[in-house]
């Protein structure tokens, strides 16, 4: 017995990903929300939409704090509630789950849920910085480490526990390049070779340019509503049938094992048991890829293989569009690119398109269960959730 | 024929607030937790919490954002869901909402819901800037205006359309800070006369420094159930009737009416139809008293008195601990002190500890129905809450 939709998505949009100069992101948020409103003709957003989640990471960027009412009033739906959520990169993933226990408590019978983040115009190293505020103070940012490090360490560990090589992590970002390509909204549009990945400049060895998620800008929305209204809006809707959150230290220094994501595993398995499902059910998946090595732990936390498997998964071409099951057809982190506060939103963005049979070029065909994974800072937060289209 | 149940308050804390010097704000939320869960002998925190909601507005003040997985791993609740809500300082309250969805989507049989903020070791120059970056960055802060000054002007555009006075202003300050005298977690623990409210050096004029609350650390936590299994944690829990929540313009300049603020009319309008009740029928409210012309406002935006009529309010001692309705029986944010994130359950607290007879030296009396008004920046979010005593 599969699980029962606790809500449904009536439609989504993003903004282009990438360089987006001379844009603030209420400006970019508003492309998102644009794109989400004229996909839906039977919505009228000032009319139907009654609140707004809106995840955002820092508010560094933009100099810019309490953003939700500002997007809220850019997108023309003043005076609903507007709520920012955070939780690092995961903050749109924690933003969608918000919305959705906001549409099951019956208080609301639509809402709006998105993410945004404008990054592209600060410096590498500014930038850098920003991002490094998801882990811990004290113990992490104060001592020098930045993300590309935390995640090399893990690389390292996972080389060393499992045997994973650098060209394996190099495959993920020729597949998700691959795929990019076949998105106009992503941010890279190149192919690119295993080599190449190889040959790029070092950031933080085992890590190279090529295994890191781009500086991007973006943005992305959806809309969701009660189960039993969504045909109301939507010929075919896409019903999420399980979420799963959790959470961890956020220090990586303070935890057991550095090869695997705790609130990766938890939060599949809640939603997993939400929905009825198993890893072998899912279609397709949008897994939280904002360095090489971090999809390849993905796999093997959301059991689309075994632990120290995920390598091989990769190499086999099981991920690939045409594989057994294609990750990140939208391009991932790696390739769509990575507006942190955007991400999670946008994976479920995806997942809508494709379930919906609107992907395009990159359609995989008679996909009708999707999961994203969602992931903050080293893994100190860990959203997932599972999709189902409904005829 | 009164409102139903949303959720219901078994448990609240507060850490001590003031010049917390030497702590991060992990340990002083720590304290607000340990007080909520040692005053409820029944709550098995690690059993019972199954996820955490806490308000924080800045991640600048201590270069620390992904604040909730590490606040909820302080308090040993480590791996649930942990979530930080943003809406300047109402993100609390609007945190406090987000619980309340939790509660009544029936994913969570109980949740601790908090805020926190660390601010006195920053400079006054870095807290002001900190706290500007909640209003509009291309038009307000890079036009160098402040919090104080944004306030100042609403307090002039009253004093012009009304002919509130500046005496009436600081006869906020003095009964704040005469309830905040009793009441020991306060930061300001001194009476002061309106002769020096008025004398008090110039911030904003017409805004001086006794009409500023001041610049605190302090936490906050909450721990909320269903209505049905509140009894099992609580002999007397307290109902949460109510709930508000509006947003407005970030930039004050862009509103037609800056005596008022739009967001405290409808989330009040909200709170008290879904409550059923009139402002009559309130005992005792928290409002949010950032500078004394605030409080002035809140009592005109929530039904208390007629618009304009705010200043002869507290001139005629209405809302002293001894009046018709006592507003800001803790001392409010001008004695209590506004730890900017923890504010919002700070109010629910309060409003906890008076309807539960808790309230030692400042109880008022058979105080049976509560409400609380929190208000991010100069007005873009307002959430509102009313309670209710179950005996």
């Amino acid at each position: 017995m599969e699980g029962k939709p606790l809500a449904s998505i009536v439609s989504a949009g993003i903004s282009k990903f990438g360089r987006l100069e001379g844009k603030y992101s209420r400006e970019i948020f508003s492309e998102a929300a644009k794109e989400a409103f004229e996909r839906c003709p039977k919505l009228d957003p000032k009319k139907d939409v009654k609140a707004l989640f809106v995840g955002q990471m820092s508010e560094s960027f933009e100099h810019q704090g309490h953003a939700a009412p500002c997007l809220s009033d850019w997108i023309g739906l003043l005076p609903i509630p507007a709520t920012r959520i955070e939780t690092a990169c995961a903050s749109s993933g924690a933003a969608l789950r918000c919305a959705i226990l906001a549409i099951m408590s019956g208080l609301y019978d639509l809402v709006a849920v998105g993410g945004v983040e404008k990054m592209t115009h600060r410096t590498t190293s500014d930038v850098t910085e920003y991002l490094a505020m998801a882990s811990d103070f004290p113990m992490e940012q104060w001592n020098g480490i930045t993300f590309p490090s935390i995640f090399a360490l893990m690389a390292t560990a996972h080389m060393n526990q499992y045997g994973t090589t650098e060209e394996q992590m190099a495959m993920v970002a020729v597949k998700n390049h691959r795929h990019g390509c076949l998105n106009p909204k992503a941010h890279m549009q190149s192919e690119i070779t295993v080599k190449q990945v190889m040959e790029s400049r070092p950031v933080a060895l085992p890590l190279k340019l090529f295994d890191c998620s781009p500086i991007s800008d973006g943005a992305s929305c959806l809309v969701i509503t009660k189960p039993k209204l969504a045909k109301r809006f939507a010929e075919i809707p896409v019903d999420i049938i399980g979420t799963g959150q959790a959470s961890d230290t956020i220090g990586l220094y303070e935890r057991d094992n550095v090869t695997s994501m705790q609130v990766g595993r938890l939060a599949a398995r809640q939603a997993y048991k939400m929905a009825s499902m198993t890893p072998r059910r899912i279609d397709i998946a949008e897994v939280h890829d904002c360095f090489t090595i971090a999809e390849i732990i993905a796999y093997e936390d959301l059991g689309f293989c075994s632990p120290g498997e995920g390598g091989k998964l990769v190499e086999e071409e099981e991920t690939q569009l045409s594989g057994r099951i294609p990750v990140n057809t939208s391009g991932g982190l790696k390739a769509k690119g990575h507006p942190v506060g955007a991400t999670g939103a946008a994976q479920a963005c995806e997942v809508y398109l494709q379930l919906t049979g609107q992907a395009d070029r990159r359609q995989v065909k008679g996909a009708s269960i999707g999961l994203t994974h969602n992931v903050g800072g080293s893994g100190a937060t860990g959203v997932v959730h599972i999709y189902r289209r409904r005829d």
